[in-house]
């Protein structure tokens, strides 16, 4: 029988948190990876929201991800610090390695920490609003497996590696630019594909490396960096700070997660956290990000254009949504839940929304 | 009498350097300048060379560049400081910004300075050079007065706040990425229009906000940021962490540098200076570099492609071609320097290329 397919945020995180413990994480690890996916279903990322329970568990299952590993650091000062994942799940290295960061920060200013042997750590924006609870700013940047050419190159070779930054404010949303470095995500040429549509000329190459409009030739092709060179120098400066700078692999040592069976991803990270009142007094800074915000917000608008967005502010809205009235899931990932309770003996029908759940979260 | 276009770069510098002593700059200040210019010459990026002498004299002039400023450290911890550049001209703010930033990292392993009353900087790799040549990664971030709007928007409000990156290698060339916010630079428009030919959709839109492939409209309009929601946002990070975090102006309170004569530009900066060795050995940092870019280069490369480049090598190899044959300029830049000269009673045509000049240059 077939689940509906709606569920209340609170509820299928505690699902998901009961999930990663029987795979064999701690409570409290259990408990981060479920709220990382929740996060990311809410803020509507939900290519990173629990979609990807499955891939996390059969790498568990598979050997390739250590559940029960702890976080190390391995070398640090004042303000830096490398940390070795130990091949755990990348949220909660991530996470760690943010703790690391955050501490440092506020005792001296500025911290930056570098991260080997980790995994895929979900979305940039999860570690940027920890950091914003805590008035700092955050800039985040993690390598990936090859999907983009370098400019003048035919086939995969750098990630399209996030860059992740996160401001406080004072009464505005906060500012929040999670951005992968590929021109367009790869599930939209997914899409046009399925759709039997073609793509705009520059989202992908075929495999032969020239420019291609048709859907199925792009998904056999790479997706192109944003920008052109820009993307590619970008994504490549990411790789540099995440991967050859911490130890972790760099170019084609990031291993796939959903190819590679048979060795770890070796993913790194980079994170550099600014404490504000090492410039400026923090209310004071709110107050500038405050008149910032609202005077670029309030810039004439172009034909058709509504309203002018800050980044992070359409998902900031989705949030509260979403919250409110359910997460709508694919009935294909709520299939694939439902396979994943029944082998755990867990019940993933006590999470679907409905008004009674809705009360019991408020 | 018109002058041959070919100059000596170093018999132009130092007449570059005579021409801002002229002008009141302490002489290490000048040649600092003079420097800096030459660099952008050299490294063939024109628009940031000798061509500007004649707009930071008429600054000075004009009293809206102060060029007896001394530059001050207004606050600082261990790796952080915030540096006042008393409306001195921008690059001798951001060296001395960068000594501060480089003695820190060195000591303290990172080191976060923000700048505030500065000027136009010049190029950012000017200052990842000298970065590069200390065994340090470092990011350079500056505001610039307003040519872009935001995503959705009619009219310039944000600048197209340049990122820079530099990262030391060892036998490879070293990966200098210094880039614009923008998709391309004006520059491109200009000379689209002098020819009175179309550009492609998507670089601007008219003073309406429609998309032009009108160069002429798109001069009375905006250039758009890279990569649409993508570059508005990393152009606006950058003017929070230069503007917003130090105290300069940020969106409309950075004032252009050929337009407003009533009030400094109060430009601002970031700089993120990194010692690679507190990660991990810099002489295994720079064997992983080489084998980076080396792999990278290794690629199969797209049809019509000769050779795939790292970000910073054209650059590389325009530097060392100039020295040997000179630095072209264009006519209009000769008179402007010729009667700058003649002003000062400098003789810049000591500075001309020739055989000669080159051997007593070697």
């Amino acid at each position: 029988m077939s689940l509906p397919t709606r569920f209340d945020w609170v509820l299928l995180q505690e699902f998901c948190a009961n999930v990663f413990k029987k795979a064999g994480l701690k409570k409290q690890n259990a408990e981060l990876v479920a709220d990382s996916l929740i996060q990311a279903d809410l803020r509507g990322v939900d290519s990173h929201g629990v979609v990807r329970t499955s891939i996390y568990l059969k790498r568990i299952e598979e050997g390739m991800i250590n559940p029960a590993a702890d976080i190390e650091v391995e070398k640090e000062s004042d303000s830096t610090a490398l940390v070795n994942g130990n091949n755990q799940i990348g949220s909660v290295v991530g996470v760690n390695a943010l703790k690391v960061a955050l501490k440092k920060a506020k005792e001296n200013g500025v911290a930056l920490v570098g991260v080997k042997n980790s995994n895929h750590f979900g979305t940039g924006a999860y570690y940027l609003l920890k950091a914003i609870e805590q008035n700092m700013i955050l800039l985040v940047m993690s390598n990936a497996s090859q999907t983009m050419p370098p400019t003048g190159g035919v086939r995969p070779f750098l990630g399209t590696n996030p860059l992740a930054v996160g401001v406080p404010a004072g009464d505005a949303v906060p500012y929040i630019l999670d951005m992968a470095t590929s021109l367009v995500a790869r599930g939209k040429i997914i899409v046009a594909s399925q759709k039997g549509e073609e793509i705009p000329l520059g989202w992908a190459i075929d495999k032969d490396g020239n420019p291609t409009t048709n859907a199925e030739a792009a998904l056999e092709g790479s997706v192109l960096p944003v920008g052109g060179p820009k993307g590619y120098a970008i994504s490549m400066f990411i790789d540099i700070l995440s991967g050859v700078l911490t130890g972790a692999g760099f170019g084609k040592y990031v291993n796939n997660m959903y190819e590679n069976w048979e060795q770890p991803q070796n993913v790194g990270h980079f994170f550099i956290a600014i404490d504000i009142n090492k410039f400026i007094p923090i209310e004071l800074f709110k107050q500038r990000m405050d008149q910032y915000i609202s005077e670029i917000k309030a810039e004439p608008k172009a034909p058709n254009v509504d309203e002018i967005l800050i980044p992070g502010e359409i998902e900031h809205r989705r949030v509260i949504y979403k919250k409110a009235n359910g997460i709508e899931l694919p009935s294909k990932v709520v299939k694939e839940l439902q396979e994943i309770a029944q082998k755990y003996g867990l019940d993933l029908s006590q999470a679907i929304f409905n008004q009674k759940n809705k009360e019991v979260t408020k």
